[in-house]
């Protein structure tokens, strides 16, 4: 156990860190293990409600896949494919939507009050935050980002508030869509023009090497990106999730971090060590 | 069909209506049949869209009886009875909590929206807003509230939204409260201060004679309730949502209204006319 | 005579016109018919009174030619002519002055008060916003705006008070000018960037045939002002009116209307219904 | 000629008695020779101006006696008396109103903004500052002051302009009043709680014995006045300028000074130096 | 060495401890040892950062006695005594002014700054935040404090820096006064509300038994403390270290605790541990 | 001795000076006579607290030479001198710090409190707002400005107090450099980009004429001090105290101007009269 000493020398140590974050928005695309699993979930909340109290100001942006099928089961909904592609009827939608923006939202803003934060849940409806379409017509309500309203998000921010914010989007006619998290942060991160976008996954980052960790890749830039799909390094699942992390870059968002979700705190750890975890990705690597 | 002038006219005999709520609150209790109805759904959020537009600050406190017993059959759940009364088991609570605050809180966000108004729609978790606690041991998770906080309701008004707020309480302990909604509606009118609360029900008002429209009674004081109360004129279901409205006034609320909510536009009817409709509570009848 | 739900309804009509002009300022030119008649006067300042209401930022620009004349011949004052042209001297520029800022000035200002509005009356003098010189010397205190100091307007507007405004003008020596309502509120639309500037007058519009009402143009653009004057259509009085309209739109003022003031509540008419009455000018009509 | 030295020592030698005045308001009730005298006036205005420079908060209240008697005369109207006292009908307090609103108070307004201060001018129906009803019923409209609204002055001032206050007033059903300008001063500091009210008159100050200036009295108190009454030496005239400084004294403004206006730059004379001029009246002299 | 998991742990082990402190004042007294080694120093001075940027609002007062000593030594001073008390004469006082403020001051003012807070340095002539007189003639100028002005002190808080204060007092003959530091120190806190005024020394705290570490005494009310100084437990040179404390939170201060300066992070221990350091002096211990 | 109207109308003339310059910062760089001479110091004093309470913005940078010296002497400390230049090693450089923020600063600070003006003193470490580095290694701790952090003054500037700087800078390192009061003078007017920078010396300004008061320049533009240095009429110790004029201009000061610091409230007589005093500096004299 640690000794009073080495506790308070631990956050002197920190101040640096901290120093270079303080008033800057960091979007933390929040799923995966770190989402099923209760302790992750508590430690991802404080570390969250931490980086708020000094003076960083954090936008939670989630997913849900485990309790949505979870619930379509639940309700015995079975899914129709077209082209091999699951559709989403405007039934599921409206099932995505409940869990979505009335359970795991919600779960989450009172995990985040109790430990003595203050959060503000938000979906794509609340100030008309994400307006968007059908992907593809055959898919049904498989929604892709048409505009994000930033104006919401800043508005819970100055007022002192976690934005935790559920990727459901809407239309004028009042269609509802289940957006991609990770698309839906990547989004979000450009148009508040943050910092970091951190995206939590179940992988320590990228690696040259397949399930090799002695192989993390810490730092990539687009070039390198490019280079690592080229070689079939980034393949499969991978790809969408780092195409987040570069489209991010590209539109104004100074990094964006690939990180384990699976290690507790692994937020602080990236954001307040020298080492840092996961893949760090910029527009370009200084030489 | 209503010529230009009379159009305009219109309008401008409003004006000493309107005048007298200019940057007042008002609560309205949003439910029953204007809740079903897609028509008389879209008038009600097209009035509350006008309310704010001419300076009103109105706060959307809804239900959703109907949708959580769909929602609940669709599942499969059935219910415990506890002494002939219903059991909300946690499982039920989450069920509420997914249907209150994901699904009939984001509609309704979304229609405002569409309307061209400005809403965010918070649950009792949102900023700690309602912190609730068993009602009776034995009925599970029916939660009373201990505590309103308005400091987030207040923050979206000023913020230049319309709050929407689902009445879904939480505890330190991350459990979750179905609230009544009449009750946390005359809570919330009194933290808030409220100029007027609005029940939309669907009935007509209090009446002398069962079921006599003729027999409305549009003005009553704390002193007459007593009176009906005694007199057996007030009885039954009608009991708690008198109460609410007794409650909200010896709470500080200047008045409290029951309208038909079957009616359309009965808010705007209540507010911008003179006769109004419904039975108005107030502390005390000039004589 | 209206049943309560057909003014309701009214009221909800009218959401969508309202809703285009929130926040923006719109400069009232007033004069003619509508400022004689005391129940047109009255139905213009309910008018103007709701728009403050509704949001919108009116900026009530008057003449007072009948009054003048009216008092200029009560002190006996005779004028000289040049050329065929009424000459303006001292004396008659101060009467001008003592009946505009004076008289017409703060009467309105009572009205609007009385309704219930909150005005501030300002002459050119206020707050130095207009600065004037001769605009032919031999015509005296015939003044031209030399320059706008929109601040006051401003200052009055974010105070909450509706502007009433004067066009008399003053120079470095204290001499006072009258200067054209029309153009003064032309110019002063203009620095203020208003989204609207609309002149009551005593027509109906522009016409293709002369007192043919049937013949009204309902939009004209500045291409199609060039040709109506060219084919003689506009002539005579109207060219100044017409002036004013196309000058404000040059300078950045988005629409200017004229309207028959002869009719009761022909701003509301004009703002917030679909047909509109009068002559709108754009710069450019769409094709 | 003082040398560039002196000019500078003396500015210097102000600063104890400016800093006694910063951010205080002081009213001046503006009249007599003062308001005749075209010099006098140029002084008067620069004073003010430079009282708002030094960061004091000038409000100017004005009368017009001479100016009106001038243009009631010019229209040929006559009065009728009622035992003696001129009675004010619809058509002469209409010509007030011009004249002091109109003509005096925009004049005031012009000049001190040509000295390059910033002025508005304001009536009593400006913002319904005024509310007023008839003293004498047989009298007319000769107001006495119902209920000052001192929001329009604060607004005024806290826009950075000095006000310019005619002292006319209205009712609910848009009529007009002649305010007696002293009575009116009065008021208004009271309203304001101003430091100061300054009445600039045609005498030296109160005298011990008449008209005899070595014999003026330059501080009194309210037992001091009473003693004064009594023993007739303020007597007919006098009475009702002293019962004005007398009742702003009661009504929390902390000193009232009648001075000379005669003199020119009284008020700096009477603010900025240690003997200050005219007769100073405060709630009690400490022994 | 701590591995980054444990780093991040300790951050968010420190969550409620900071949550209890965010935005309040906390007065630090420093002095003593952590003065003087420079480890030691850069230490607090990383403390403070901290604080600051989790949201505390920390108020630096320092003495500087050492400094002060080895100057007058320097310029060759040698003091006279009275009654065997050391006289501080206009020299010596000019000397301490020229240390505190000039040296000692500004040199903390920089280690803040370079460590990346942001600080500005304060004496008691500043902004006239102490006004002060001899305690005993014929001491000279030793003062005690007649009047604290915490403007300027809140000024520089709102303006985000740090306030780092040096205990010079003045008087309105611009004479100098050298002020004790503890007892300044108080003064401050109880003038700001602190929540907290923490004093550091060169002792462990209050002991029961005199340089027994384990007697240490870790909580103290009022009245213990007057029975500690009965018993003759709290004698000689800690009588006035604790009366600082007492007076302080006899003046509304809700804690002062005095702490070993000679530990490295003393303060964070304090503060943001559950054990805490020191002795902390409430009003009342519950019993 | 002046009359009290003599001492009115002079204020009143000064006005339109007054006016030029309210709102605008000032800088005044205060050395020479006028800060050793007791009487002159206090009208300097004076002087400042003047403009600031007529509304203009104050900023005094002060030198302290002979009070350098005069500790030097007196703690024994002999200078070193490299190629005829004086070292000024870290001693020095701590004693330059102690007697210029510990002593003039708090002194000045003291006066102008104790006069009624509210002052805030500054080093260059306040807020980091003097970055500096060695000018010469050689020479040891004489610095020059790396870069100037205008926020701490323009901080000070709205809290509403006077800022008073000792031109004292640090690095990154806690070294303290002695810099030039002129040069560092020169460098904040332009970061502040103040509408003047005085500069009080001991001479009456540029003479064509060594010595010949009657030869003064009253005017001067930069091609026009180039002449004057070609010339020779510019030489020797005028060159740097010329060249920290023009610095000023060339990077945005609108003027500079030296002027006669033993003549009392020489920087009133240059700013309040007409003639003005001293020799002005402009960017291009209009022909």
């Amino acid at each position: 156990m640690l000794s009073n000493l080495e506790r308070a020398a631990t956050l002197v140590e920190a101040l640096p860190y901290i120093q270079q974050y303080t008033g800057k928005i960091v979007v933390i695309k929040y799923g995966g293990n770190a989402m099923i699993d209760e302790e992750l979930k508590q430690a991802v909340m404080r570390d969250i409600v931490l980086l708020a109290l000094v003076g960083v100001k954090p936008v939670l942006v989630h997913g849900g896949g485990p309790e949505i099928s979870q619930m379509l089961k639940r309700v015995g909904k079975t899914s129709e494919f077209v082209d091999g592609l699951r559709v989403t009827d405007a039934e599921t939608a409206e099932i995505v939507q409940m869990v979505l923006a009335g359970k795991v939202n919600k779960s989450l803003v009172s995990l985040i009050q109790n430990i003595g934060g203050r959060a503000v849940g938000l979906s794509g409806m609340d100030g008309g935050m994400l307006r968007a379409s059908a992907k593809d017509k055959r898919l049904g309500f498989v929604g892709e980002v048409d505009e994000v309203n930033a104006q919401p998000i800043l508005d819970v921010l100055n007022s002192g508030y976690i934005p935790v914010i559920s990727t459901v989007g809407f239309d004028a006619d009042n269609n509802v869509y289940n957006i991609n998290a990770d698309t839906a942060a990547s989004s979000i991160a450009s148009k508040l023009s943050a910092e970091t976008m951190i995206a939590m996954t179940d992988i320590a980052g990228l690696m040259r090497a397949k399930d090799d960790p002695s192989s993390l890749i810490p730092l990539v830039d687009l070039k390198g990106v490019r280079e690592l799909i080229a070689t079939g390094c980034i393949s499969g699942g991978m790809i969408p999730k780092v195409t987040c992390c570069t489209d991010a870059i590209e539109q104004g968002v100074k990094k964006a971090v690939i990180i384990d979700g699976r290690i507790p705190h692994a937020i602080l750890m990236e954001m307040f060590t020298d080492a840092g975890i996961g893949t760090m990705f910029v527009k370009e690597v200084q030489a």
